[in-house]
């Protein structure tokens, strides 16, 4: 079943310890489409420039992805650049320029209004909410936000994650939004705010799933090498979203939650580590499902006991 | 089967956001020794001076701690006191008053040369040598070690520890140790230096298990409230221990090692966990091994998926 993945696409520029690029794709949107491809039909909601390239656009569709909803605009598309630590545990923002990005005002094809998952990248909580409301049969909705949003944008994004069935955030994000240190307490808190299931990224630590009383825990994968990890948490995210589109997931008929959550939390894990292992978004010009499949398969193997 | 346990025993003053307390039964040897007591007849090597209360010698036998290996000496016990800060991820030392501890030169009563199991707590790594070539027959022989001995003492450490068959250490210790950044390349390098089991403990994130080629993880058990901290990397080793004596866990002969440690991490999770639930080892004044499998249970629902 399809999947409506709404943010940004944009140009980046990435230094790590092992490399540099000056200008590769890259956004939010990008990330998690990709993630998704692999799972579900995945429909992108974004704004990018006239210097946005055609072997881009023809990448993004070679993985299956449907380009209805990306608005071409006069002007340069989004464009950041960031540099990481020796350790990679801290990055450094070099340059945001949100260029034609500052005006995006996200509409939706007529096809893609009654597509039954919706998963909103880090934009505005506005304009989040502004999509939510344009969706109909949806059976499952939610997304990502930011510290930003968090502290500056507090009723606006209040008001938009109120209709979300998910959100999925960073474990600082979650202790800022709740006001709770410890994180049983605050995923309470943030169930009281909208959302029945709550994912907390913990980056190489791996993440927490809060599902109404129920939570489910696994550990990051461990790489031999994190060449780059811009773009980690979206591809988690679009796992997240992509497997349960794949297994029709739906609450409201049956699914009681538990498994299907989990599995889908170890498949953003999968998703997010394969992210790492090479710059920007190159993993997946050559990943495929069955790479996928297998590593699914070695975290059953490292946690079982 | 038996395991004896070296180390410190001490008294410690506690300050975290929840409370404070000013003298309280503490040290590496007797948090080991109380988490190992509920799987395994547990034995004692440490000195205290003569201030050592009859009511903690009276906690620890009624916990069937043997005593024997235990050395009274005039003079004041070790005295360790510190404040967590309001997270509790930091921890600043107040007071480290060795007094008799300085002095301390472990020899093991005739009755506990041949246990099987070894665990030696963070001491000089001479000491920990020695105790290790008094022993005879063992099975498993390892333990832990600290920042302090892996720089300045680094020689007599790779001494102690070849002959090791486990390290527990944290995962900063480890890179130290190793030179490695990254965690799976950094337990080749220990496993090349003796023990073919390394745990990396990573607090609140949980732990690692490397034996030879096989890996196992597990996040941390999510605390509605952490009141004390102190005392819990210790109670991970000793669960960890006990489990493994419990089961007469014994590589040369059949056991292969995987399924068994494991577990042993899951144990050394559930009572680091029990640990930080009350101040200093208030804990285990109550605490049942009913409790202890109904929290390994409790680790079994929210890994698997």
């Amino acid at each position: 079943m399809s999947v409506v993945v709404v943010g940004s696409v944009a140009y980046d520029g990435i230094e790590t310890p092992h490399g540099r690029v000056d200008r590769t794709l890259g956004g939010a949107c990008t990330y998690i489409s990709l993630a998704s491809s692999y799972f579900a039909k995945t429909n992108i909601v974004a704004v990018v420039g006239d210097d946005f390239a055609k072997e881009d656009e023809e990448f993004l569709s070679s993985r299956g992805i449907d380009l209805e909803g990306l608005e071409r605009v006069p002007g340069k598309s989004f464009f950041w650049s960031g540099v990481y630590s020796a350790d990679m545990n801290d990055r450094t923002t070099l340059r945001t320029d949100l260029n034609v990005f500052a005006g995006f005002d996200p509409k939706l094809p007529a096809s893609y209004r009654t597509a039954p998952y919706l998963i909103l990248g880090n934009i505005q909580p506005a304009l989040q909410r502004s999509v939510r409301e344009q969706m109909n049969g949806l059976r499952l909705a939610g997304g990502d936000t930011m510290n930003y949003w968090i502290k500056d944008y507090r009723d606006e994004l209040l008001g938009a994650i109120r209709t979300w069935d998910f959100l999925l955030i960073n474990d600082s994000e979650a202790r800022m939004l709740s006001g709770e240190n410890n994180l049983k307490r605050a995923a309470a808190k943030i169930h009281d705010m909208g959302p029945h299931t709550l994912v907390i990224k913990r980056g190489e630590y791996g993440a927490i799933l809060f599902h109404r009383d129920f939570h489910f825990m696994v550990p990051g994968y461990l790489l031999e090498e994190v060449f780059d990890p811009t773009g980690a948490g979206d591809c988690f995210a679009g796992g997240f979203i992509g497997y349960l589109a794949e297994q029709g997931y739906d609450l409201k008929n049956g699914h009681v939650g538990g498994k299907e959550l989990s599995r889908a939390v170890i498949y953003g894990s999968v998703m997010g580590s394969f992210c790492c292992e090479k710059f920007g978004v190159d993993r997946f010009r050559t990943l495929t499902r069955a790479e996928i499949d297998a590593r699914f398969n070695e975290f059953k193997a490292f946690t079982e006991f």
